[in-house]
């Protein structure tokens, strides 16, 4: 157990709502009270007895409030390891008591940066004497209590009455955890925000930062535990009904809601199972923008996750009811859809509406190593280069954009098929991009077989063959949108004009693993 | 501009090397410097003038060196505001010198945590006053320049030349940046490490740290800027020929190391294209491991990654060089058969002796959150239960526990064929487990139609219905291996039954996404 009475504490919180559950029980145990600035204050206001730190160490508080506790009466209070005759020796030759209890937590600089003030202000969020006593308390948790979070008080008022004024080793380890994760955390923030400042993508040390939200049932398979992590202060998203979501519907969530921004606003759905796209259209009117995205998978689509662009309407809650999905996302949900869409057993539905989805970067996890990387951009709207002798027609160019849009959503070699505004066949997950082409052919030929003739298709990456290209004329594509630079470029083109084909090239791949 | 001019420096650094190079530019442009314990020694030594801190703060060295700097003299005369008349007046009050330089380096905690020394030495290696003067400096960059990394003494070297004994506002600010890089990394160091002492895998605040390794030539797509970062001291990787590796080479790389990791001493390879498994094989005879690897898909197998679970020999890298791939990996390379394969043009060879794949957790990241979970178990080792008439044989068992934990490094919906100890058709990647069972039983047929007879196949999840199990048979499956729990499983049963099957239950799903 390792028992530490607790005799002396500072106390320098920047929250100080939450004092009064803890100053009782600091009294009762005759502990005393060193603090400063407001904390000071306002724990002389509830009328306990308290030091103040500029008496405490006889050097005034200096530089408004920049130095305060960075003394070594402070520090070597706290630091002394206390079974060492050294140490004790010094401390009793400086006349320095020792300090047992750390209840110090940091300025609030993440919600700090949220506000756009001046980076001034914001530098005067970043806490240099409050982390050093953290650090200095967590460092020596053999002998001192450190409390980095307001939510512990209740734990350490808990801890004081168990032991009568001691702690416990294992409590004070735990605690010290959870001040070097929040000095981590907040150092990191700060870190991260100074790289941004001066767009710095790649610092040589790079850390990332989240907040648990929430412990999920399992994780990617019911062996393996999980959690999941914010990195900014909010998801945006709200959960409206339904039980909760594990890791897979995260995963999946997060899949649909990557193409939903993409989207122009108020328009395009999506139809998401394992991670991978089913369906997809951007149809204007609703209901046909459900059936389409619907149409192009119906099987794979039943218990998928199916994201809406708009608010849901009564008329479009009517028709999601139809099928089962697990999961409804959207941008809203009128009252009257909502309560028919509630109706369904085991649907979640899910308000995206403050979504934002921050980050410029992702980051990709390879067990001691991660690659990091910029976001793959959000549209292409680039000038395309047609290489056949034939050209696309307006409408044509409209679905071949849109099925380059699509593309980049679906994993390892992906082909898409694309009617008017609507996807009819997906095909991915292949080491062999002819794979690809056979898998959305064969969709779009059970599926929607009357929409396969005139329709276009795209693809991620270029045709390192011919064979794709004749698979997809074969199957009754109009015209096929590339990024192009194969080497048999040349064939694959000549293969195009044979079969009749439009053929654009964008230059850019979309390659999503 | 605004430049600084710099008077006075603190010094204190763990890593005394470099101070050569700084110390002469330092004295030419008369800066004071304040210095203490082994770094006023050594400065000492080199005959430069300099003041111990003690002698400047009038405040002995104390506890081991615990306390040191920790000191209002130092802090103030770092963290004032130059221009801001209250601060002065109070230092002038104090009599506090400027400090407007300080160079110091963190004790290498990381390091430390390696050598597997008691945990009071490790403690000893968490900086709290090099730490402080670090965020002090770092905060107050706008009047005070920051040194915490020894490589930065050159820069800084420049920089006093440049501007004559000053430095300008970028500079400041880029070594800000990477101080706080540098507090957020080592407090992410000891905050793990605390975590992982405590078992403690979800804090409620989680920070992932990684050093930069290389900046990668381009992500995922040409038009994405990317790096790799390590998340240990090493990789464990060895690139012995070739050009520099890419972001899509590292991803192949690793799904490849994942199945080697699976694979017991000295057995199995494995062959990788867009980060899925075109072909695994655990045969004795390397080179017949190496044909049978290759024949479930040669023609995906082009230009992939192939990883070798043993030293490759002469006779192997002859087999190995017939057909073309981009990198191969093994746990070593004979002599005469690194000659052979360095004579291909565009290969590259990774040792991967020593590798090690350290992490527990795998964390998937989603834009505004991530998803941490423990990492897949290695492999499938409990006892099977069978559920249909039919029995295994001895042969059948052991193929159908290859092929399960083949299946879990193949992505969504993984259907896995396997006759003997080889994979003969892998589906993955798509919504429907149906279309997987299609798809790996198409590449057998089209591959090693004569080995599809007498095959079995492995399903990473339960199968929703009868329909797979139809398929599978039909292709000539006589045996399937699945973790069961359907609520259709009774359906599933008597569809294997009434096609004469053997069906084993595991209880263990492997979704991989």
């Amino acid at each position: 157990m390792k028992l530490k009475k607790i005799k002396r504490a500072i106390i320098s919180v920047a929250n100080k709502e939450n004092l009064k559950l803890i100053l009782p029980t600091l009294k009762k145990f005759n502990i005393e009270i060193i603090s400063s600035g407001g904390s000071f204050k306002k724990i002389k206001n509830m009328k306990y007895k308290c030091i103040e730190v500029s008496n405490y160490t006889k050097f005034s508080e200096m530089l408004d409030g920049r130095v305060k506790t960075l003394h070594p009466k402070i520090h070597a209070g706290i630091l002394n390891i206390r079974n060492n005759t050294k140490h004790k020796k010094e401390l009793k030759k400086g006349n320095i008591p020792n300090i047992d209890l750390v209840i110090v937590d940091l300025y609030p600089f993440e919600k700090e940066i949220q506000k756009k003030n001046s980076e001034k202000k914001i530098i005067d969020y970043i806490d240099i004497g409050g982390t050093a006593l953290i650090r200095a308390a967590a460092k020596n948790f053999n002998d001192v209590t450190v409390i980095s979070d307001i939510s512990d008080y209740i734990n350490l008022k808990k801890e004081l009455e168990i032991f009568k004024g001691s702690t416990s080793l294992n409590f004070r380890k735990i605690m010290s955890a959870k001040a070097f994760g929040s000095t981590a955390y907040n150092d990191s923030v700060i870190s991260n925000w100074f790289n941004n400042k001066l767009n710095i993508k790649f610092p040589e040390k790079k850390t990332i930062y989240g907040k648990l939200i929430d412990n999920l049932r399992y994780g990617e398979n019911p062996h393996q535990q999980s959690s999941l992590y914010k990195t900014g202060l909010n998801l945006g998203l709200k959960q409206l009904s339904g039980k909760k979501l594990s890791y897979n519907n995260y995963n999946d969530i997060y899949s649909a809601l990557n193409i939903l921004n993409s989207f122009k606003k108020n328009e395009g759905i999506a139809i998401i199972k394992h991670a991978t796209p089913c369906g997809v259209s951007i149809e204007k009117n609703s209901i046909r923008c459900f059936q389409n995205a619907l149409a192009c998978d119906p099987i794979s689509s039943f218990g998928g996750v199916i994201a809406v662009n708009t608010i849901i309407t009564k008329s479009l809650a009517y028709e999601i009811n139809k099928i089962f999905f697990e999961i409804v996302i959207s941008r809203g949900f009128k009252k009257d859809a909502l309560k028919i869409l509630k109706k369904k057993k085991n649907i979640r539905l899910i308000d995206c509406n403050k979504l934002n989805l921050i980050n410029e970067h992702n980051f990709l996890f390879l067990g001691n190593a991660f690659l990091a990387q910029d976001k793959d951009r959000d549209l292409f709207d680039k000038k395309l280069k047609i290489v056949t002798r034939k050209k696309p027609t307006l409408n044509q160019l409209k679905s071949l954009k849109f099925a380059f849009n699509v593309c980049k959503f679906v994993k390892s070699n992906s082909i898409v098929l694309v009617s008017g505004k609507s996807t009819i066949g997906i095909g991915g997950g292949q080491p062999s991009r002819l794979d690809s082409c056979k898998i959305a052919s064969k969709k779009a030929l059970e599926f929607v077989p009357e929409k396969i003739q005139n329709s276009v298709a795209a693809s991620d990456a270029f045709f390192p063959f011919p064979d794709g290209i004749e698979e997809l004329a074969e199957a009754g594509v109009e015209a096929i949108i590339q990024p192009g630079g194969s080497i048999n470029d040349k064939k694959v083109i000549e293969a195009a004009n044979n079969a009749g084909l439009v053929m654009a090239f964008t230059k850019i791949r979309h390659f999503l693993h």
